[in-house]
């Protein structure tokens, strides 16, 4: 298909919108970071590992992967005057919208320095190192305070973003096992190329633009439900069927209405997601781990089956992520903001990237309004 | 050139990424605003009329145009809590990062009800209304807290946005001259296409995220010194000079050196950007009604010719916008929000224009990185 052909389905679905050297999501390499198959990382690196190669184009050795906890440990610190922004956002907002008002209050008390003559931006390593680190905080300081009314603090034993979070979220020294389950979680979701969220970014920064003002575009993209906001969705699905019976009738009845089934399918992908087989076995051994009391685990195959057998549609990564995240007892509106302190790093890696080749991002549209029309005086209309 | 052809200059240049009634900037049309003009805007409408235009496809009548206003009047008030978070951000913030943290803290405050399942936004023309009314305050009531410690109040006898935002600046009743040459400001910035900032905020809305996601999206584009903040780096520029000789020599001396000269030349226009002449007159009007000491129009109009004759290089909208806005008293970084209180309106048109015929923004990327390599254990590095 020629790219004006493929352009005509709308959405710059197969359009190339420029070069990048982090990812391929093709067929012919499989999904890949940085030549990295998904399928190694997810099973021998742990997150940070991961986060090193995408910002920095190789995995670290074992004084650099130290090195760069280290400094992501230190980040996790939040300024008073974010502390008292984030008291300000009542505890009915929405997780999504705390992550990204936090990050764009971050953006007012620690702005980058731009050298916008010699296109220098000697602080973007620093920021990103900074937003890996702050994101858990940012969004479990807003909970606890509207929770307990008590400051969390950022102290912690944790030495990874995973046990950090799961450490902070229940107040309590992670199982191992749970730890493992969000390294590969963070793993799986950092980084997809082209998605919306990372190009969101990627245009915001071809202006010139701060880091923070793309990554926070980028939040506000992964919010909605046809990106990261489908984990969200998917588990609301779940919840609504207690058993595996009653979830083969439910989505019958919802496809024969046409109601949308979130978690399914992928632009990019057209017989299956590649990291869905492994979010779904995670999923599984959490069920054993926790006792699946609520049968979530066979609702989710069952859903699978019908999808598959109804419409050839494919879970996605989102779709067994919301039962995994369950068994661990995280809450429901965290699944997108979990989505977020692991793909900043795939964003973070564009924004590098588009800075270091930048050239402003800037399509065209059909004109398809009226034609010219004379101005007529407001008391003559 | 074919699309393929086009989209090898990289950026998208040239490449149709949707079908928009909203606006041409085509050489065929004209730069036109839902069919109209934008001369005849200009000279003969109000920002709250073009606004309206923009928002709802048709000039409103008097009664209609009357409603809007005065919906837009009672949007200006801030909510306690959003007050208090602009208290937060520190003197030294850039005004586009206050301004683009006011919206994401309004979303929180006032967020947005989405019916995904019907594709219903009940709540998007209110928020609109909403935008339009608020952000004058947001920056202006951070200005005034930090620099006299008093809370600013938004209630005025000025029944525009224009009138509004002069006198809360100035703390008193603007000149008639001034608010119609706001009200031309406004008008010409309100609206141009696919644009970064607004191409941004249809990325943003692809996903059915929220509307102050997408707005939040677009400011951080704006922000960037390759679109919006254009403006402020062109004002920079011309205080650099104390006459038109040193400016003539400055600029010849920059250029030699390759410097970037902010403020000329634009990605669809060829030869010049048709809203030029409209905002250099105001700037000539504004620079005799001020008694313009420094200088500036003369030293604006060598840079205009030293630049044509060295680089055929032609002034953008933001060029002439600075001097007039400089007569004004208008801070230099103030310059990019004004853009925000006009530009507002053209996201919001195209928002609830991509929302009405939603398929999800994602490009692909050409991939240019190594090729698939085996992961070697960390100890092994």
């Amino acid at each position: 298909m020629g790219e004006a052909a493929k352009n005509k389905v709308g959405g710059l679905a197969g359009v190339v919108a420029g070069k990048s050297a982090i990812c391929t999501v093709g067929t012919g390499h499989g999904l890949n970071y940085r030549g990295y198959d998904i399928y190694d990382l997810a099973k021998y690196a742990t997150f940070e590992e991961v986060a090193y190669l995408l910002l920095n184009g190789e995995l670290p050795n074992k004084q650099e992967l130290e090195s760069f906890k280290q400094e992501i440990i230190k980040a996790r610190e939040l300024p008073q005057n974010l502390k008292e922004a984030l008291k300000l956002l009542p505890k009915d907002s929405h997780p999504m919208d705390v992550m990204r008002t936090g990050c764009s209050v971050l953006g007012c008390l620690e702005q980058e320095h731009i050298n916008v003559q010699q296109l220098q931006f000697p602080d973007q390593k620093k920021i990103g190192i900074r937003l890996l680190g702050v994101f858990p905080s940012i969004l479990l300081f807003w909970y606890h305070w509207h929770n307990s009314g008590k400051e969390m603090s950022t102290k912690s034993n944790q030495d990874s973003i995973a046990g950090y979070f799961l450490e902070k979220l229940h107040d309590k020294a992670p199982k191992d096992l749970w730890i493992q389950a969000i390294h590969v979680s963070l793993i799986l979701y950092a980084e997809h190329e082209f998605n919306a969220s990372t190009f969101a970014s990627r245009v915001v920064t071809a202006t010139l633009s701060d880091v923070y003002s793309a990554i926070t575009a980028a939040i506000g993209a992964l919010r909605g439900p046809l990106h990261g906001g489908a984990n969200e969705a998917a588990m609301d699905l779940l919840s609504e069927f207690k058993t595996p019976q009653e979830a083969k009738q439910g989505i019958l009845d919802k496809l024969a209405r046409k109601a949308k089934i979130m978690g399914f399918g992928h632009r990019v992908y057209v017989k299956a997601d590649p990291r869905n087989v492994v979010i779904k076995e995670w999923s599984k051994k959490l069920a054993q781990d926790v006792g699946d009391t609520k049968e979530l685990y066979p609702i989710s195959e069952v859903i699978e089956e019908v999808m598959w057998n109804e419409k050839k549609l494919f879970p996605n990564l989102d779709f067994y992520s919301a039962s995994a995240y369950h068994f661990m007892g995280i809450p429901t509106p965290f699944f997108t903001p979990i989505f977020i302190m692991s793909r900043v790093s795939g964003w973070l890696a564009h924004i590098y990237e588009q800075r270091a080749n930048n050239k402003l991002i800037r399509p065209s549209s059909e004109y398809i309004g009226p034609e010219n029309r004379a101005y007529v005086p407001i008391n003559e209309r």
